[in-house]
């Protein structure tokens, strides 16, 4: 076991190729981390939007699922992602700005939002398309909320 | 609302800096998911691996919530993360190998290994030092397992 045991260090599982690509900075896995999260949402709002937008035909199971998944994804624990430093000022690979970390951040109650709108959406996903397209717009809110504050501008 | 569909494409949710640090391929974003839960899992072994190891003060606490994050990183639904096509022969910013998707594969048995592996530990984790130890060895084998033969080796 103890050999098992050795063997796990952090890069050695997610891929040492993975975190050349991501920079090698002291936070490089916490990054890689949250940036998928945020890669793991785009892709269920590319479901839900697409849908919204009338560019995917509207399928109740599919709209569920990635409804699902979007709530799943804003329910797991975040909090050891976000250590101080982990800022786009230290951290090329990353576009946080470091007023995430400042005195009067709301990050905390912005994601707090995107619970919410996520938890909306997984009601109303399933049942009709008018009730996805309603339950749309706090969610696009919620991520553009929290970006437009926190994220550096491209 | 129209404005703010319009705005969410999956590239502008996720980031665009990071989607240019993970490459540009057509599977950029799936890519960018799996590796991040992959970065998140390995958090989390962190944890539970330095305590196991003693490098790290055996807390209770502490290690049930790693094994909890383990647990629903394990969970999450990954089917839209592996399309064909994405493995790292086509997109070098991977390292899964394409005989994931070949005749044979047992993907999907190794990824419920794991799953079972991460409950059994979720189960363990918050008992005491042993029992976390215990629930170690089938993680271990579970994540170098599926690794050994699905990873592109270093």
């Amino acid at each position: 076991m103890k050999r098992l045991l050795l063997g796990l260090t952090a890069a050695a599982i997610a891929g040492a190729g993975a975190v050349t690509a991501q920079g090698t900075g002291p936070f490089k896995m916490e990054i890689m981390a949250r940036q998928g999260i945020m890669a793991y949402r785009a892709l269920q709002l590319g479901v839900l939007g697409g849908m919204a937008k009338g560019e995917i035909a509207y399928d109740a199971g599919a709209a569920q699922k990635a409804a699902d998944n979007l709530a799943a994804s804003a329910a797991i624990d975040e909090s050891m992602l976000w250590p101080k430093g982990s800022d786009t000022t230290a951290n090329p690979d990353s576009e946080a700005l470091p007023k995430i970390w400042e005195d009067g951040s709301d990050v905390g109650e912005r994601h707090k939002v995107l619970a919410d709108a996520a938890a909306a959406m997984q009601a109303a996903a399933g049942k009709d398309l008018d009730s996805l397209k309603a339950a749309m717009g706090p969610v696009g809110e919620a991520c553009g909320g929290c970006h437009k504050t926190y994220r550096k501008a491209d």
